[in-house]
C-alpha cells in the first residue's frame, strides 16, 4: 500500500505510524486489461484509488455506444461518487483499459476507517477538492474552446496520456468520432 | 448564521454548542444585485456559503461576452476551487444576480477553524463529495442530450430556478445564444 500511504503524505500531515492502521479497510484488487469493478445499474458500494494502471468511466447511450466521461490514472480516485454510499444503481460503468492494481475502499469500510482514523476526512476533503477544482476547469474548457482546440489543450497539458490511452477512447471522452480525432492529428499544429 | 448551521447540522452529527465556536471565523456580507464578490485575474482568497440569494459564475470570453458556467443557490458553496489557497488569480468572476447574503471563509480563517473544529473537515468533505458528483452527472448531461433536451432536463429538475434567474444567463449556461432558447420555449413540450 506504499503508493496510497505516499499519497496521502503529500496531502496531510500524518505520522508512518498512524497509516499502518490503514491495511484492515482496503482492498487490494489487481486487474487484467478490461475487467470491470462497476456496471451500470449495479449499487455502487465501492470506491477505487488507482495504485498502477489506468480506469475508464463511461455509460452507454441509447445508440449503443460508450460513452467515456472520465479516466482514473495512477494516484486518481474514481467511483460513482453520487450513488457511492446511497445504495442506488450507478449510472456508469468503470472498467480497466490495462492491467491495473487497485485499492478499494467499501462504504461500511469507509464509515469504519473514519471513525478509527478521523484525519482521513481531511485527506478525502483534500482530494475531493482538488477533484472539484479540476472539474470546474474542465467545464470552463468546455465552453472556452473548439473541439480542436480542446484536443490541442489536452495533449499539451497529457503528452503521455494521449500516448498511452487508445485514440478510440480518447475521441470518446472529447467527443469526437475517431475518424474526426484522426484528422486533427494529421494537421500540423497551428 | 442559524442557515449556515442548519446546514452543516444536515450533513454531519455535532452539537449546536459546537456549532456557536463558528461564528468568528466567518464574514457576514450583505450584497445588492450585481455585486463582485471575485473578480477574473483577482488572487482568490474565500470561499462563498450562499445564506439567501443566487451567484453566477462566469468568465469572459475572448469576443468580449460573458460564458456563464455555473450559479450558486442558498446552501450551496462557491469560489474558484483551483485559486483558492493557491495565491494565484481565479480564472472566474462571481457577482450576485439579487440581493444576496453570504457567509464568507477566508483561507486563514479555514486554517484556523479547522484547528479548532476537526469536525468541520467531515463537514467539507461531504460538501465537496456532493459538489463533484454533480459535476460528474453535469458531464454526463453534456455528453447525453441534445441542447434542447438539456433545457428540458433543465426545467424539470429546477422549475423553480429556472424562472428565477435572467433567461439570458440560463442561455448562456446552458451553451445557447439567448434567440434560441426563447424558441426552445416556444414550442410545446414533446
Amino acid at each position: 500500500m506504499e503508493a496510497l500511504k505516499n499519497h496521502i503524505q503529500q496531502h496531510i500531515n500524518i505520522e508512518r505510524t498512524a497509516l499502518d492502521l490503514l491495511e484492515p479497510y482496503f482492498e487490494h484488487r489487481v486487474l487484467k486489461k478490461k475487467e470491470i469493478v462497476l456496471a451500470e445499474g449495479q449499487v455502487c458500494r465501492e470506491k477505487f484509488f488507482v495504485a498502477k494502471g489506468c480506469l475508464q468511466m463511461f455509460f452507454v447511450k441509447p445508440n449503443g455506444i460508450e460513452q467515456t466521461i472520465d479516466f482514473a490514472l495512477e494516484h486518481w480516485w474514481t467511483t460513482d461518487f453520487s450513488a457511492f454510499g446511497k445504495h442506488v444503481p450507478s449510472q456508469y460503468t468503470i472498467r480497466s483499459i490495462e492491467p491495473t492494481e487497485l485499492y478499494v475502499l467499501s462504504v461500511a469500510q469507509q464509515t469504519a476507517l473514519l471513525e478509527a482514523l478521523p484525519a482521513m476526512e481531511q485527506y478525502f476533503h483534500r482530494i475531493l477538492h482538488i477533484a472539484y477544482a479540476a472539474s470546474q476547469h474542465r467545464v470552463k474548457y468546455l465552453y472556452q474552446y473548439s473541439r480542436e482546440e480542446l484536443y490541442r489543450q489536452f495533449a499539451a497539458q497529457f503528452p503521455a496520456f494521449v500516448q498511452r490511452v487508445p485514440q478510440y477512447m480518447l475521441a470518446s471522452f472529447l467527443g469526437f468520432t475517431p475518424e474526426y480525432l484522426s484528422e486533427i492529428r494529421k494537421k500540423p499544429v497551428p
